[in-house]
C-alpha cells in the first residue's frame, strides 16, 4: 500500500524550493495514465508560475495566501474544445453540446487532478485543493485565456512543504461504506457516526469562536451558507448554459 | 514516483481470487484520506459482491461482462443525504438544495474513487471504470436502495488481473498542458497532436470495421453519438432536478 497516501496532509505553506520542469512534466505524464472516458482525454491543465498571472488569479480564489506563495498553481479544466476541433477538421459534428459530455469531462478532469496529487505527494510535494474554482470558473477561464468549452474544475497549489499540519479527522469508515444496499441512518446512528467530529476539541473551539450552538450551525450558517451556495450555483450554471452544455 | 501509476492498464478480466474484507477496508480507509470539500465527506460507497445484486446491476451497465465476472463492484455516490440528516438533528437548515453542493459532492466522490483505484492498483489489483453509471444513475440508485440525495457517479469493477492489456495511447503531453495561458489550436496543430491517434493501426482497423472515413466519425457517429448523449443528458438532469439540485 502506498504509504504516502495513508499519511498525507493538505499543505498550504511551501518552501522557496522551486519545482523543476522535468519533475512537473513527469508527474503530469504519469497522471495522464489514469482512466478517462473513451480515451477522449477531455481535459487540459494550465500551469501558472508567473507572478503577474498569480496576482490576477488571487482574488478569484478569495485571496487564499497559497495562490501567491506556492511556486506553482495548476488549473485543471474540462476541455471539450480540443475534441470539437478534431471532429471539425475531420468533417463530422462533435455532438458535445450537452450535459453528459460536460459531466464526463468534469469527472475525467477530477480523475486526472487526483492522480497528479497522489503522484506529487509520493514525490515529497504538498498540495492544496482550492474549492473556489467553481465559484469563479468564468473569471478564471478569462485570466487563463480559455476558449468556450474549456471550464476550470479543480485548482491546486503545489510546492515543497514548509510545515506539517495535523492529520484531519474523518468519519468512521462504516458511515461511508455500505454492504450491498445503502443502510439509511436513524437519528441515533447519525449522532454516533458524527460523535468524534462533534466532540473534537478543535471543532468545539471553532463553534465557540463563531458563537454558534454546534458544528452543523457553523457549516450551514457561516462556511457553506445557503444564500452563498445559491449565488455561486447560479453563476456556474450560467457558464454551463453560455457554453452550450445545458439548454 | 509510483511505478504502478506509470505502467497501469485498465483490467476487464479477473481471476477467481477473492478480495479479502480487510484489504478492501484498508483500501477504502486509505482513499478517504484524500482531500474533500470542507471535510464534509459528501460521498458514500456501496459494495456489491452478491450474485443477485450483480444480476440486477448488469443491465444498467449495458451488460458489460465484468459486472458479473468481477469479484467486487463498487458504486461511488455523491451523498448529500447524510450531511442533511446531521444538519437536521442539529436544528439547522442544510442549504444543500443547489447545483454547487451537488457539484462539490460529485468532485469529492471522484477524488475518492480515483484515490481508491491508485491504492488498489498499487496492491496488485486491477480496475475498470464503468462510464455507464451516469446513463442509468436513477436505476442504479434504486437497486442499491439509495435515498434522495445519494447519486451514483462512478462505478468500478475490481479484482486480481487475469490478463494484461496493451498500454493505451495518450495524446502528447504538450496537447494537454499549457504554459501560463491556453494556447488555442490551429488546424495544423490539431492534426499534429492527433497524428499518432489517427494513424494507430488498432484505431485504423476500428475505422474500417465500422465503415467510416476516420476515427472522429467512429466517435461521433457510433461511440458517442449526439442523440444518445442528449437522451442520457436529459435523464441525468431530470434526476438532479428530482433531487432538488437544479431548480
Amino acid at each position: 500500500m502506498i504509504r504516502s497516501m495513508k499519511n498525507r496532509r493538505t499543505v498550504r505553506s511551501y518552501t522557496e524550493k522551486p519545482i523543476s520542469e522535468s519533475l512537473l512534466s513527469e508527474l503530469l505524464e504519469t497522471a495522464c495514465r489514469a482512466s478517462n472516458t473513451g480515451n477522449m482525454q477531455l481535459y487540459s491543465v494550465i500551469v501558472t508560475r508567473d507572478e503577474e498571472q498569480k496576482k490576477k488569479l488571487a482574488p478569484t480564489h478569495f485571496n487564499q495566501p497559497q495562490v501567491m506563495s506556492a511556486p506553482v498553481i495548476l488549473t485543471f479544466c474540462a476541455d471539450i474544445h480540443r475534441y470539437d476541433k478534431w471532429c471539425q477538421i475531420n468533417g463530422t459534428e462533435s455532438g458535445t453540446d450537452n450535459f453528459l459530455f460536460y459531466t464526463n469531462a468534469a469527472i475525467d478532469t477530477t480523475i486526472l487532478t487526483q492522480s497528479f496529487c497522489t503522484a506529487a505527494e509520493d514525490e515529497g510535494l504538498g498540495i492544496c485543493y482550492l474549492g473556489t474554482t467553481l465559484y469563479n470558473a468564468k473569471e478564471i477561464a478569462e485570466i487563463l485565456n480559455c476558449p468556450k468549452g474549456v471550464i476550470p474544475i479543480c485548482t491546486i497549489s503545489l510546492g515543497y512543504p514548509a510545515e506539517t499540519s495535523d492529520k484531519q479527522l474523518r468519519l468512521p469508515l462504516n458511515a461511508i461504506v455500505h454492504d450491498e444496499r445503502y443502510q439509511d441512518f436513524s437519528n441515533v446512528r447519525i449522532k454516533e457516526v458524527y460523535k468524534e467530529t462533534d466532540e473534537d476539541p478543535t471543532n468545539k473551539k471553532f463553534v465557540r469562536a463563531n458563537k454558534r450552538r454546534n458544528l452543523a450551525e457553523v457549516f450551514t450558517q457561516i462556511r457553506y451558507a445557503k444564500k452563498d451556495s445559491e449565488f455561486f450555483s447560479d453563476k456556474f450554471l450560467r457558464l454551463l448554459k453560455e457554453d452550450g452544455f445545458i439548454k
